[in-house]
């Protein structure tokens, strides 16, 4: 009987121990709001931020109607290597498109995309690229538009890990887009991409409405001839959200100026400038691509000058150091990359 | 005694029968969102929309986040006669700036506008404005000419009122602008006007944030040389948002079509035509100015074609028949047209 009782006795204890250390081990997870991130400076400098401008007692507290952060897509938000998203549905479209255009397979940079010539590709200028988006982005309407890029995007693999562009998001800033609006902040994407090509799928990839997605542009112009008014896409640039094109949109789309930037390449530092310039808690960050075995590594993380335009170059990195912006390192800084991963 | 009981019993009666009828009278004006209406086809339209478009069993209901209305801002939700507000601030400007410009006295448009020839000006073309804009809104940051719009309207004053532009706020119409936003729409106002200058008083005048105030706008560039970036704005077009470019500018910053839309120019037609291509539930209203004696009485109202630019022409009030838009009198629909009125 009293053996029996210690047993029970035992038991209960045990239980009980059980229970707080699961309790608190589940507690802690939930309390963990970037899962994906090993702790390390990148991490600290996000949990910092948000506690130094939404706590009320904080001397550096920002209203909720200020919080604002803007994040690069592209290398950023999801894979940009071997080329950009919106790059690759160019480039089937050309293919698409090509047997109404029998003139290009003598007329660059058609000939090349058509060649399949990854060399000549590399080297194309922004010209080229123009000419490819003037041919495949434009002459439709914007309905047209989003429904083409819906239908490739649902169909379309990108390249090394054969899996669809949306599954190529980055887990880890996933959780700071939605940590960031758990507290309050509102998450823009601020992308040298093509806002409608962005906007079509924002929401349900990221969590980001239409109306928080600035980018680059071509001219439309209303047609209402028939009755039933369209937008159509005129084989013209609008406007470049690059660059210092990146400070420019958020002054024109935002009228406020954010509080934190996430980029990853040259074309961001006038963003992360814009940013830092103001006063109170700023944050600014960089995605180093450095992981060559789960993603890819590019730029200075393999002391090699890259041909992909706009990337992490020395120079951001020189500009990043002294003006104390946070570096991610994907290899160091993230747990996992992708959702799929393990 | 038994008088006094009979008194004390009347005056009981008469007591709850007032509690009764003040109860009631406040309950009812509790209940009536937009008390500076008068009852009518226009207050109706609103109120029908609204329910449409919010109640859960409607067959028309909208999502939240799709809930968009867009207001033009000069003579939809405040006066605009006999010119708007921006241009009494550029026509300001002119005259401050002159002794630095003495070649301004031989030279149109300048000459009219420091002789203070009203008939010159009312014949100025858009080339003339906007060489009136090139020298008074560009050449400083985007700061300073924040600064220099709110310094003039601290102390400026509409002509016939000799109020601040910003007490002639049309009361009726910031009701609505608060009846949608309470029922989950977000209210942005789409203006011929500056985007920058109606940025700098849209919070605090409409409960309008920047962000939700689309405009016409010049170049901007970033300059960071100093070490301290700023934007110039320089003497450029970059984008005129009245006309078609109001459907374009809603597709460019907010990239979702609008339930609800209101204007009073020509210039708001297509902005108009965009809402109601859009299926379900949608409201066009124009605000017709036929009040002499509150505001003021120009257009079809007194069937004069006014040199006013972009007035609410014959050929609008026929589109708008067409349509059914609704048409708000001012005289009519209007219990009383600015706070300050009795």
């Amino acid at each position: 009987m009293k053996s029996s009782r210690n047993c029970l006795l035992w038991n209960l204890r045990v239980s009980l121990v059980l229970l707080v250390v699961l309790f608190g081990a589940t507690n802690a997870r939930a309390q963990d709001p970037l899962p994906s991130w090993n702790d390390g400076p990148a991490k600290q400098a996000i949990l910092a931020f948000v506690k130094d401008t939404t706590e009320k007692s904080s001397p550096k507290y920002v209203e909720p109607a200020d919080r604002i952060a803007t994040f690069d897509q592209d290398g950023t938000l999801w894979t940009e290597h071997p080329l950009y998203a919106q790059g690759m549905f160019a480039l089937t479209r050309v293919a698409e498109m090509a047997p109404k255009h029998p003139e290009w397979k003598q007329k660059e940079p058609f000939k090349s995309v058509l060649a399949g010539d990854h060399a000549a590709m590399g080297k194309f200028t922004e010209g080229d690229w123009m000419q490819i988006v003037a041919a495949t982005h434009a002459g439709m309407s914007t309905e047209v538009f989003q429904g083409l890029v819906s239908d490739w995007l649902a169909k379309a693999k990108a390249p090394r890990f054969d899996r669809p562009f949306t599954d190529l998001i980055f887990q880890p800033m996933l959780e700071v887009m939605q940590y960031l609006r758990a507290n309050g902040f509102r998450t823009y994407i601020v992308t040298g991409g093509g806002q409608e090509f962005v906007r079509t799928y924002s929401e349900k990839v990221y969590g980001v409405p239409p109306e928080q997605v600035v980018g680059s542009s071509i001219v439309t112009t209303y047609d209402n001839k028939s009755g039933k008014p369209v937008l159509m896409r005129e084989p013209k640039v609008f406007f470049i959200d690059d660059g210092p094109g990146k400070a420019i949109g958020i002054n024109l789309f935002i009228g406020k100026r954010p509080y934190a930037a996430f980029g990853n390449t040259a074309g961001d530092a006038q963003m992360l400038e814009w940013t830092q310039a103001g006063d109170g808690a700023r944050l600014e960050m960089l995605v180093l691509h450095d992981d060559a075995k789960r993603e890819y590594a590019y730029g200075p993380a393999v002391n090699l000058p890259d041909t992909h335009v706009g990337t992490f170059s020395e120079a951001l990195l020189t500009e990043a150091t002294k003006n104390a912006w946070v570096v991610i390192s994907m290899k160091n800084d993230w747990k996992r990359i992708f959702k799929f991963d393990q």
